[in-house]
């Protein structure tokens, strides 16, 4: 089944306790391609880079399936640049530089051989971006939105008005109590839902997921990791992992979803293995179907004696 | 199977966002006894009170078969008193008063008809007074203790000495990072168990709780309530629930002990639901066992179709 992806492709430079990394590819895209393209081999990626692109990171995508017809390359401007610094915790980061360049003027135009896909990855972008492509996109089964606190606070409107034409979200816990004005998780997460998106997850790093979906609710612990090297882009790679799963079963129902959410937590949990994308390029199958059984292992409740 | 349990018998004042409670019920002792009972009935308790406590509090215990011959009454001073405050995230929260009163001076002394208890639970108390309770018990199978950030901080070589007499640790994430000094949970993990424990659970509030055990992990989260208005309690509670399931399956082995965290964890669910012990006095079994169940529903992961 077919996913477009649409978001940001960066260069990053991160800085955390375990080390550093300049100019090393990222942006929410590129998580998102890089981690679905292990379910599915028919995805696209709607974005734009400057002509310092490298053409190096162009074929890193090539060799991996992900159809770049939708990344516009604007030989004249430069690449989205964005640099952080995490602290000890791993939960919280500094940004120190956000360039927008070739960003601050991006109008996302779909491939025509792209606007069929079933399954739409809106990565962080300022919302009214996002509807732009569900509006190009033609009736997809599946839109799979992320945001973030910036856009909760600037342009609550627009915001608003994408959870209407989405039908998951996908935000972590501080951005699900902001958005929801609402500190208890659980009726933050019904008052979303209320705004739109059938489905939510809320990611919680490492304390793992909750789904919210048809009036059930999952939870998913984070795989136990003693060495976290970079956080960067876990979110995306969850959201790549969950949507490609759901492209691979071609299901929506909550079973699959539940599946998904476990798919997305084992993506991501390979992606802070290594700073920036690099432990997403060439994962071993084998390696991901160990890790997603992992879960089990670590969540399965033996049968309990009733009283 | 018998319980013993050592800790303390307390008053409590509690505000939290949602009201506020003056000179109820308190203590560990108290948190631990009410939950165990549900599942053994062979249950004693090893603590202290001042001539205040009042035969309606004592007659709340005995009504629950909870055997008070360990409980010394003072008869010349004043009961344990703590009050405290929480803030609207309730993982938080300021101690505005503590009286040690009778508590200064305690030496606990395990009656002769307890000493052969099966199960030993250390509650939150100086760990030499922790140690002075194994030595006196003959030869428990499993004994579980509970320590806190003050301990660890001012009697870190008595607690050290704790650890090696004890089975299982039961500490929240906080106090795991600093008893191992050590920011990354698992290998905190695995150094304290390295100190003694040979299980571990590290209780997580909203985010669950974590069992190390014969090698393996297991996670299970917290159960979902939209309402929370008291969590005073809710660690002692959880090992009440813990132990009392132990006890009942008359079992120590890994699975055992998964069963056992989900059943600490649903009592601790119901604890948090009133102010004080109030919701443990009279729960309905098939309450319980509903709640039990919920977690199944809320962790159960669908098989995942392999790539």
């Amino acid at each position: 089944m077919s996913i477009l992806a649409i978001g940001t492709v960066a260069f990053d430079s991160i800085e955390t306790p375990f080390g550093s990394a300049d100019y090393i590819l990222g942006g929410s895209a590129t998580y998102i391609t890089l981690a679905a393209r292990y379910f599915t081999d028919d995805l696209g990626l709607v974005g734009v880079v400057g002509g310092d692109f490298p053409e190096a990171h162009l074929n890193l995508f090539r060799a991996r399936g992900i159809g770049l017809e939708g990344l516009e390359i604007d030989a004249d401007g430069k690449t989205f640049f964005w640099a952080g610094k995490y602290h000890y915790d791993l939960n919280d980061r500094d940004t120190l530089t956000t360039d927008l360049n070739v960003l601050a003027t991006f109008e996302p135009k779909v491939p025509d051989a792209r606007k069929d896909a079933r399954i739409v990855c809106l990565g962080n972008l300022e919302p009214g971006i996002q509807r732009s492509v569900v509006a190009q996109a033609a009736d997809p089964d599946f839109v799979i939105c992320d945001t973030m606190n910036f856009w909760i606070e600037n342009t609550p409107n627009s915001l608003v008005e994408t959870l209407k034409v989405i039908d998951c979200l996908i935000i972590n816990d501080a951005e699900a109590r902001e958005l929801a004005d609402e500190p208890n998780l659980f009726k933050a997460a019904r008052a979303i839902q209320a705004m739109g998106p059938r489905i939510l997850v809320i990611k919680k790093g490492e304390h793992g997921a909750l789904l919210f979906a048809e009036g059930e609710i999952f939870a998913v612990p984070a795989y136990p990791l003693e060495d976290i090297f970079d956080p960067t882009g876990a979110g995306d790679t969850f959201m790549g992992g969950f949507a490609g799963y759901l492209a691979r079963v071609q299901r929506y129902d909550v079973a699959a979803l539940r599946s998904a959410v476990v798919v997305g937590s084992a993506m991501a949990s390979f992606c802070v293995e290594k700073f920036g994308p690099e432990r997403l390029y060439d994962l071993d199958k084998q390696a991901i179907n160990d890790r997603i059984q992992a879960f089990h292992t670590l969540t399965v409740i033996p049968s309990v004696e009733a009283l």
